[in-house]
């Protein structure tokens, strides 16, 4: 069976991992990835690590996921918080002439939708939208097991919709952005304006809200219509075959989930009902996905 | 050169035509399409129609397009006003067995969508959203000049895109629905509200506008605003390199499409400024898009 090598860069952490075309993760290896020493400090780390993978001569090609909007085309990291120093910096290049191998790079939210698409959820569908919830909110398409990353690396942005104009402008996002108003974050900062500083993430405002606490339900509430703007918005764009959802904010799936869909499906066409929700379930879709990357781009 | 024939089968009139590769028009023919006279009827007419074609048997394919859902897959009208007893007709079976032709259909927006993308003013891009502004709202994502149905033939129902949750319900679309406040009839709904029964179309709301008239004026803003909106969620959604904009409406463009550009690039990410509006260019985008069908699916 073919192997692939993924790795998944991170401000904190490189994980490098050998796949094989089923998604079985056959060896993992992770070093610190201090961004801090700059481009190449980084770029020989992962070498090091891709060689202490076993057997790493024979994987097929390499896929890499890293935070932020990604150029697919040239290999490079277009923006980053974590990883500043290596903006611009011809990633692809110097990891493909070194091993000699297919290379590709793209956002860690576009590779584990990847992964998901092909080898998780979203495996029986021609068209997968992936949601992930968590700090943020992030997605991207899937058709027919490719991924679109869109003219600027941006598609996908869906944190970015605004769900109501009549909201506060708290950052960069637009006003009534969903980021704002139904990430783990939103969640939290709600969540503290009511309850003060007895709330520490999000979790805690659904731990009152299956308390019954009527404050946190309506907090709950207002995230799940929301959360069924924004999937009714990308439903008249994509009409896809099934919504994967992922990302730290479903351990409340039980709260707010059934909520979101009910508002969601009153939100669009009788013809559009088919649609599914599937919660995502490989647990590293993020470094599976990134090795999906040569395996899709090479068959 | 190879040529196919297109056809835009409509509630009241079918034309058929020849185009070459280069999308040029070589023939056209034209008849009443009748459908309260059932689906044999139709057929018979477009069989004929497409006959009376000069050299029809050397065509490589015939595309269709028609208004309203489309299942692509089977070949059948899902829902129609204007053809009500055609829905469920086998209509890609009926024609193709009669042709022994390669035979497609999809819906007319999604058809005016690939003629653009293909050889409009979306032949220069790889990620093509097309938006008509007409009677209604409606539109699709083209990618390397194939155009994305939806699991259900919805992919593209963008009208229907709440922009803004605190309006009035109209119809069976959602509350703040873009295609009940920016559409043409939205305008001479609201220009009819405030000017009364001199308001017949659009066209006049515009026509105030550029004299000046304050509340015409306040109209036409609401309009790019509401607009705006809508565009920045589709771009969220996909990030497109252009958008390519067409429909009745866009006679009134000098009024409302430089406010709407302004308005729509302080709703997107800094990143995502290339993207560019295009005026749809063709004169038959329908028809010409149809006859792409069988071009895009056989090369």
């Amino acid at each position: 069976m073919k192997t692939f090598i993924g790795v998944d860069l991170g401000g904190t952490n490189i994980r490098a991992a050998k796949v094989d075309e089923e998604g079985n993760i056959l060896q993992m290896v992770k070093d610190v990835s201090e961004p801090d020493k700059g481009a190449e400090h980084v770029m020989s780390k992962m070498i090091e690590l891709i060689e202490r993978i076993d057997g790493y001569e024979e994987c097929e090609g390499i896929g890499m996921g890293i935070p932020g909007p990604i150029d697919t085309i040239h290999g490079k990291i277009i923006v980053s918080t974590n990883l500043p120093k290596l903006v611009g910096y011809p990633i692809v290049e110097h990891i493909s002439k070194h091993f000699n191998k297919p290379t590709f790079i793209d956002n860690d939210v576009k590779v584990a939708t990847l992964g998901e698409a092909c080898l998780g959820a979203g495996k029986e569908y021609p068209i997968v939208y992936y949601v992930t919830i968590s700090t943020g909110i992030g997605g991207a398409l899937s058709i027919d097991k490719k991924v679109l990353s869109g003219q600027n690396g941006h598609a996908g942005e869906i944190g970015n919709i605004c769900i109501d104009r009549n909201r506060n402008k708290y950052n960069i996002l637009n006003v009534g952005a969903v980021e704002n108003e139904a990430s783990g974050t939103a969640i939290t900062r709600k969540g503290k304006e009511v309850f003060g500083d007895t709330i520490q993430h999000a979790g805690d405002v659904f731990e009152l809200a299956r308390q019954k606490d009527e404050k946190a339900l309506e907090i709950v509430d207002n995230m799940a219509y929301d959360l069924a703007m924004m999937f009714s918005a990308i439903a008249h764009v994509c009409d896809p075959h099934v919504f994967v959802v992922g990302g730290g904010v479903m351990k409340g799936k039980d709260v707010f989930f059934d909520k979101m869909e009910k508002y969601y499906r009153d939100m669009i066409h009788v013809g559009m009902q088919p649609v599914v929700f599937k919660e995502a379930m490989l647990e590293e879709p993020g470094i599976i996905g990134a090795a999906m990357l040569p395996m899709t781009k090479i068959a």
